[in-house]
């Protein structure tokens, strides 16, 4: 800070607090007004909070964004984007620049409507579908817990802090993500709940009466309300949360839209620009006489000195790195970065599947998923397990991983508790802060209750890894609540999400290389609960699911039909061409592990593995949406098109006609025609 | 009941109920052993909470399982299933037979996995999704206030239970919920929650540590612990919940397996049969000498008297319908059973089509829903509005329409807070109880957060409609966290789940008559943020969107191409028709306000409207997923292939090629190839 401002400061230190927060405001609001579409209510409602979290608490360095060792500042609610632009800029960010600033919510500029952590430096994770935030700043602090735990409090240990409103309480996700982190004893947490009693359709009271401190101390947090207009209060309730052996909320109550004459506490200072008179007029009651996107060159300063505060414990923490050994080093960034270490990696699934294929065992692709973890969890450290409770169905647990514990950080297990969303949405956070590779586990069926979070992985291109079993009608007797058959159609459709439904063990194994070889984005593994015949027989070092569909067995004679199947139903389809062959008509089985993949491959590799039979089929015990882009409207398709039922899984395949009997009768049927 | 049985329950009452109890844990465990799959654990340690409150509170009549002034039961943990079987038997029931409980798990048997509304009468709802049961319970206990409200406290009165697991506390959905509930003050809504220490991974505190007492409590809910093994204690706490002014919620702490000598109070009772041996000791360790399936004369007459006690209150009941006039008795039955009263219905949008093709109005397709909300909300009395706080961009609440509010159940709006979840659950439960056609509203994107209860609404054939707006990257700033791009594609994945996207008001206006008419399954309207015009100039009286595609546009002289569109595209696709006919190249345009609706017609109908024209193409500012059942794998789609951003809409549509200059190029490309 300069010797002025220092002094201005430190002796008028409410008015240098108010000039700070000022300033975030005045941006904030321009940026708005001048997008003609925005939030300015949030923003002005607090930054008086923010103001005092980055000038006084939050360890960070403008100039180095990355820093693994900063405090993570999520906004959990993320359509107030312009508070972050605002601090982002104002503390020297080299990418947020005032001409940044003023392209708000323009295509191709570096200030998005919500943040965006794939497109602007210094934004900790995307945000805006409501409760995300929240639920991955869960993971963010476990995982500086863990690396603490595993690499040493001289190179982890910071803070993360949340700023949630209303309607990231409101979300379910919220409490999944309160009741894991108060479990698990999360106390570097901290959240800072944005108390406006303001919603979009008017009073919160027209929808909310929850005593939300009382809430969070029932998950086990600390919780204290504090005047979110008070820089002192606020100061002193971020000190004693620091302090706190269990995350803690702080319940800062504000005015929205705070100094806008006209809009202050109302509905109406949420989501639109407040429009030039009531900018103008805002400014004037705030106390800012500056024009436009002006910043006077004191307070800019003061922000700009708040911005490289952090630079001397960075220097610190950089040598301290650099203390220790080359081999912890590398293996350090490794981590923090998210790198697969490939050759680990591809010798363990080369070994496993050699094995494999001597021993061509008939298992369920859900334990096939288990013996490759068991050959994986050694090689890559990084593999962080768990599971929704359902741990002895999704067979995510390796023999003698430990548990993480509350307080007790050094397991490699993670009980998240009923709570698919939250699990979905923690391992965002783990992954995006780095260091920990989380694969998660449910049934497919109830990937729907994570789907939100699932869409942020794909969107934010974090590599989480879903190992999500009981994947179709094979799962029985719990019937049609739990038998996913429209889920594969529907996860497949979300971009950068990879599906993979494997059909043996070895195809699970290769699943399992392509899932921690991927770094760009999210995969999910369709594993059975029921038994399947290896029928890889003869496997080589090349992954065959890499392109998502190959020949797996070639037609005698000329293919008068090609057999397109995915995991469980590849045995359905090599039965089937048996029965045809033994009737002299030539079919094809073409394994499909991954149909969106396949859909990627360019037009020439597709025609090649498509074929020229005339008669194409499709099995899958599913929906046959999405199925034409391979087989065409007139495919044949043998599948479901509705919902299952409860019965035994080999009465269900018969009930619904999903045999070989059927696929060849079909298939002699159209051949006759 | 039998005397001698009376007096055997005054004289033993503590012995009796054990009696009564020990038969519902006989029936269940021996269900389970002979399906060779399912859950123990619940019945064995619920049996004394259903005894209590079937024997003593429950207002039913077994014999008249839909009697609409009944108490509801639902069964949350629906994975207990056989708890439920077993009441249905022992009360009497004439679907669910000893031979039924001896199919438990069977294809084509009245006793599936999970609770099945749609298959056995006495089911209230379908549960096993873990939090669902307990979220409907809030829709029926919202419809049986406001019906008591409408149509008077003589005819319906009722309470509703809910039994609740850990799980369905632990899901997020229950935080929408309970908070949805207590600030509503649905005091009528008893939950017992079945606190039983244990999850699948194994005791509750490797996961959790919430104080749900206390969080109840912060939710406005009065909350008890009690016994869950002593009958006094639960009888007591329901019968202070019943006079509670607010819902409430019952910890009864229950041993899991109860009886069980070598499984109870471990997760091993859970989700497996108990063995042979382990079956007979529980039935010793119970005191229960009887073999498989047998019940005691005296026990089951003192249970069957149990089912026939409401029949009194039943036929009194009766007799205050048949005294009201012979039109309320009408409106009463249509509006219970969900029936559609197609005259007016039919007659308001016919009106409003004619208004509309004279006015040709040019407005977002949200503002044309409004404009047929206003059309509907007086000649469709059973229209229940709401939105998940998004009021202002959905559209959703009509002039002068009056919000419902704590004890005040008289209006027809409902603000279901930031709770998408919760709310779809709850329109849910509204139907299922009957009286009422919810309507809810959120941003298409927002559709992820609901997926879970929207499913169940498919599978129940619940005729939910969604009013989910802002349907595409037409939305422009907010950017591709709040940009649905394979939500369509996902949503029309789901088995009986209708997706309309109407194209302009006309289209939506015959979108709300399809919703509204249809009372076999939920309907989702996907609209638009921005205007369109009116492209439907001559609307008749036939509905064009009924099957899901139709010509809107011929092409002039022979059609080289047909361009096929949805919602705010097809103003797109009429655009290119122009151009490409303006260079001699004849393209028809078909609207496709229902890809899944036209894939389901007949093929001839759908030949039909495919038609011969060589090049086809698809608009859809959205993923290509599920088109290739139109276009086939090598027609031309113009969408997008990955996420959305930020930017003003227009800039959008331009910058990933969805225009009518680039759809014309790209067909006079193929045409020329």
């Amino acid at each position: 800070m300069t010797a002025q401002v220092e002094q201005s400061l430190s002796s008028r230190p409410q008015l240098a607090h108010k000039q700070l927060a000022n300033a975030i405001r005045a941006l904030a609001i321009d940026s708005v007004e001048k997008a003609k579409s925005g939030h300015p209510g949030l923003p002005l409602g607090t930054a008086d909070v923010a103001a005092v979290l980055f000038s006084r608490f939050l360890k960070f360095d403008a100039a180095n964004p990355a820093w693994p060792d900063r405090d993570r500042f999520i906004l959990s609610a993320g359509h107030g984007s312009t508070l972050l632009y605002a601090l982002l800029y104002l503390t020297g960010s080299s990418t947020v620049t005032l001409d940044e600033l003023k392209r708000f919510r323009q295509l191709h500029s570096k200030t998005p409507g919500h943040p965006e952590n794939f497109v602007t430096p210094g934004i900790e994770t995307t945000t805006g579908p409501l409760g995300q935030g929240l639920a991955m700043a869960v993971g963010f602090a476990l995982a500086e817990r863990l690396l603490n735990a595993e690499f040493g409090q001289d190179l982890i240990d910071h803070f993360t802090y949340v700023l949630a409103s209303d309607g990231d309480l409101m979300e379910g996700i919220s409490q999944e993500a309160i009741a894991l982190a108060g479990h698990l004893k999360l106390n570097r947490l901290i959240v800072i709940w944005d108390d406006n009693g303001i919603s979009i359709d008017g009073p919160l009271s027209l929808s909310d009466s929850v005593d939300q401190v009382k809430r969070f101390e029932a998950a086990g947090w600390s919780a204290v309300h504090v005047d979110g207009h008070d820089p002192e209060a606020i100061a002193a309730a971020i000190e004693a949360a620091q302090k706190s052996d269990r995350p803690t909320l702080i319940a800062a109550k504000t005015v929205i839209g705070y100094g806008s004459p006209k809009k202050a506490g109302t509905s109406k200072a949420h989501g639109e620009p407040l429009g030039a008179d009531e900018l103008v007029a805002t400014k004037e009651a705030l106390g800012w006489p500056h024009g436009p996107f002006e910043i006077p060159a004191d307070i800019l300063s003061a922000w700009r000195e708040i911005g490289a505060r952090g630079k001397a414990a960075r220097e610190a923490w950089q040598s301290r790195l650099a203390a220790r050994p080359e081999a912890e080093r590398t293996e350090f960034a490794r981590r923090i970065n998210n790198e697969t270490d490939a050759r680990r990696l591809h010798a363990a699934i080369d070994a496993l599947k050699t094995r494999l294929a001597a021993e061509k065992p008939t298992i369920a692709t859900r334990k096939a998923s288990e013996l490759a973890l068991e050959a994986l969890v050694n090689e890559v450290p990084e593999l962080l397990l768990g599971s929704a409770d359902l741990t002895p169905s999704n067979n995510t647990r390796t023999k003698d991983l430990k548990s993480i514990a509350p307080g007790d950080y050094t397991g490699r297990y993670i009980h998240y508790g009923i709570r698919e969303h939250a699990m979905a949405a923690a391992m965002n956070g783990i992954l995006q802060h780095g260091g920990y590779r989380p694969a998660g586990g449910t049934f497919l069926v109830f990937s729907d209750y994570a789907r939100p979070a699932i869409r942020l992985a794909a969107l934010t291109g974090t590599p989480a890894i879903y190992v999500f079993t009981h994947d179709s009608i094979g799962l029985g007797e719990d019937g049609p609540t739990h038998q996913p058959v429209e889920h594969l159609a529907a996860l497949r459709a979300i971009p950068n999400l990879r599906v993979l439904r494997p059909a043996d063990a070895v195809e699970t194994a290769e699943a399992w290389q392509i899932a921690l070889g991927r770094t760009t984005g999210p995969t999910l593994l369709a594993l059975t609960r029921q038994n399947l015949p290896t029928v890889r027989s003869e496997p080589g070092p090349q992954n065959l699911s890499a392109t998502g569909a190959y020949e797996l067995s070639p037609a005698e004679g000329v293919a008068v039909a090609t057999l397109f199947a995915s995991g469980s139903e590849v045995e359905i389809a090599l039965a089937a061409q048996k029965l045809l062959q033994d009737k002299g008509i030539g079919a094809r089985v073409v394994s499909v592990p991954s149909l969106e993949l396949f859909l990627d491959q360019p037009e020439d590799v597709r025609k090649a593995v498509i074929g020229n039979a005339p008669v194409k089929v499709a099995i899958e015990a599913a929906v046959r949406f999405g199925w034409d882009g391979v087989i065409g409207p007139d495919g044949i398709f043998v599948g479901l098109s509705g919902f299952g039922a409860s019965g035994p899984y080999k009465d269900l395949y018969a009930h619904f006609g999903i045999t070989p009997e059927a696929v060849a009768e079909k298939v002699l049927a159209r051949s006759h025609a």
